[in-house]
């Protein structure tokens, strides 16, 4: 029995601090789209009033723009106040139908853009709450949950075509009757397998490039990415240079981040075709279903399986993602999507659809999250590793409370109690913006 | 010739305020998925090095939330300060990638929620500026505009699988050897057709539906509608009301603002098909192509047309709504999308793709800026009124310097110089939030 009494426990404030990590000094994080990225996030606290019961969350951002999200957070944190635990978790959907669509401030989205990622921020700081009244890591919670209890903390508006409640509810029953026991026990020692991005930044040397391929060899890493889009006869090189340090045995998947249009998407990766490339990453649009779909059928023949989901800004751009074979891989986030009640779906709808979900990480916090998901992925929905993976880069997970643990290129599951969302006092008083100490030094 | 020389005028201020009128009070606005609007605006003034010579610009809100487009504005505000007019506008289409694009910003996007919305206020403001310097009310600038000019506004990037550059150009200079002449005086004295939805508000009673109905009827109005989607029984007496007023050569569109799942969708609409529905606007999610696709098939037998446009957006939401039949009748926004740059894009798949484009009006300003977009399609793109027409509300218009001139149903062309944005100085100390004279009163 956990020791706190949800019905007792209300919110009693909500803080947001705007964080930022000067990452855009050494590149790291630089793709096609994205040139100078300093990770960044709007961080959520929850406090209770229960002593030292708080809730952390946060959505990822890359610098400039972080304080309009904070801001976001502000104006959604009068639905959160004063209200009892007890009524939030115990329709948990309906409290997320209650916050995407609160009647004025809709219209700024509905469900994608800042209001949306401020959304996944509070969430999750909800779900890490509960995961600590419960004193169990987030992913061992969602395993413990019963099917009507995970059902609950969903809302099948707009995605019914698809997925009903009752289809969702028939899905968890029937994968509960398999052998979970196993699989909580290879999580807890082997781990699930992870692949690497930290090898192919786009603002990176050959040589860099390299030292890489050479430090993610040895560390057991099977699974490569590489950034490509800004010129085809660079990305030749670049992923050429790849496949000699990484052999052709190893998986190799590439990422434009969003840079071409459909056409261009096509020939592009007709030109990079002869390196066996897995998948094409974000090769056009995030909001372009058709286009994918169009990318899809041409890539198909060359044994190129198309990747997006990191930008998709919520269930029903997914559903039909899913839906019409426009991905074969599905790439959710952590903190774009309204969080694990708005994720459950998708991850549902992607078994139901046979299309596998290797979740986006690295940024801040991303992969400290998405571990939970994916294991529950595997011992509750999908319950397979088969051509799934969590992606691995090893960037600010120092700053982090209870940072990932990776063995052998595999995702040791977390002990200890929560989504592992919360970040250390000293990280916070550093670069909080703009008055942490780095940037009183910089001044 | 115009009096200012671009080359020597810079932008020396970006100023935003948050403007938000108390209309939830008479529960005018309100649908079934937003029950209490106050329309308001973040109101963008570009300062110019030339005195007396701002440009204005805004996007619609629902009251609550505005303060954060507004941040978004000034998050944004550092790619227009100190920037030369005449490197704006000699490659507008160049500046608007660049604004939409923004490396670190985009990631709160891209091209959607609150940072668009702030891109839109912004670029409205510029293109409220360029009338002005041009002295010209703004559909007269576009119609003067080579089509060489017009396509340099524009950015392609995701759109060129349906429409290219070349296309685009093709297009304008093909209808630019027709009359126009005849159209532009078709326009100053009979005007572009309106439609009215100030009749039937979800919060209305019967009576005031029946009293506007007569009203309206008066004005010459032969388009009306009238919100729907909470209950099939209210919808069905209410859409028989409607019908026993207006008559039945007169048209009747229903309007649900995204309540209904795509099959609930299908259902309701076939529940009300007896009144002889000419459209049903936002059946489902806005996000939702597939969906709206399957509704439209489903009610074509039925010679119900589906309408959407006013939540969409982007261009490339746009581009699949369009190239895939989902949609009969486009309804773009004025706040919605990032401003002219990427309304004319829309414009002009439309035509290539046979949709007929009805703007989204009322709230705060759109009738004021879409009756300039929509003369301009009349003029230089579609050249036809057949199944066009504008919407019309009358709310909010008397806090405009220039406010729309409606005379026997049908929007006159406007003649003062610019975009028809300027706000009354008067309306501005009255409503700004939360320190106009109105909100001192209340407290």
């Amino acid at each position: 029995m956990a020791k706190f009494d949800m019905k007792e426990i209300k919110i009693v404030d909500v803080q947001v601090q705007d964080i930022r990590f000067p990452t855009s000094l050494q590149a790291q994080g630089s793709d096609a789209m994205h040139k100078d990225p300093d990770y960044s996030c709007a961080y959520v606290s929850i406090i209770t009033s229960q002593k030292d019961l708080i809730g952390y969350g946060l959505t990822f951002t890359l610098g400039r723009g972080t304080e309009i999200v904070c801001v976001a957070v502000e104006a959604l944190s009068f639905l959160f106040k004063d209200q009892r635990l007890h009524n939030i978790y115990s329709n948990f959907g309906q409290f997320w139908d209650r916050v995407t669509n609160e009647s004025q401030l809709r219209w700024l989205g509905p469900s994608k853009g800042v209001t949306h990622l401020a959304v996944a921020a509070l969430m999750n700081a909800l779900w890490d709450l509960w995961a600590k009244i419960e004193e169990k890591p987030l992913w061992r919670l969602l395993v413990d949950m019963s099917p009507e209890q995970l059902v609950s903390t969903m809302d099948f508006r707009y995605i019914s075509d698809v997925l009903t409640k009752e289809e969702a509810l028939e899905i968890l029953k029937q994968q509960r009757e398999n052998d979970i026991e196993t699989k909580i026990e290879r999580m807890k020692t082997r781990g699930y397998p992870a692949y690497t991005t930290a090898t192919g930044w786009i603002g990176y040397s050959d040589d860099k490039v390299r030292e890489l391929c050479a430090k993610y060899l040895t560390l057991g890493f099977t699974a490569f990415k590489i950034k490509v889009g800004i010129n085809l006869e660079d990305d030749k090189r670049r992923c050429k240079l790849m496949r000699d340090m990484i052999g052709q045995d190893n998986l190799l998947m590439v990422d434009s981040n969003q840079r071409w249009d459909v056409e261009e998407a096509i020939r592009w990766m007709q030109g990079l075709a002869e390196f066996n490339i897995y998948w094409i990453e974000e090769p056009t649009s995030p909001d372009d279903i058709l286009g994918h779909r169009a990318i899809s059928e041409a890539l198909e023949p060359l044994g190129i399986k198309v990747a997006s989901g990191e930008v998709c800004c919520n269930k029903v751009m997914f559903k039909q993602f899913l839906a019409s074979e426009a991905i074969q891989v599905a790439q959710i986030d952590s903190c774009r999507l309204g969080s694990i009640n708005e994720i459950l779906p998708v991850y549902l709808m992607a078994y139901k659809l046979k299309v596998p979900v290797c979740p986006h990480a690295g940024g801040v916090g991303l992969s400290e999250m998405v571990q939970h998901l994916q294991l529950f992925d595997y011992i509750c929905v999908s319950q397979t590793l088969h051509h799934r993976l969590i992606e691995f880069v090893d960037q600010e997970t120092t700053h982090f409370v209870h940072p990932i643990r990776i063995e052998n290129a595999h995702y040791i599951a977390p002990t200890e109690s929560g989504y592992s969302t919360e970040l250390k006092k000293d990280s916070i008083e550093e670069f909080k913006y703009p008055n942490g100490n780095w940037y009183k030094q910089m001044k």
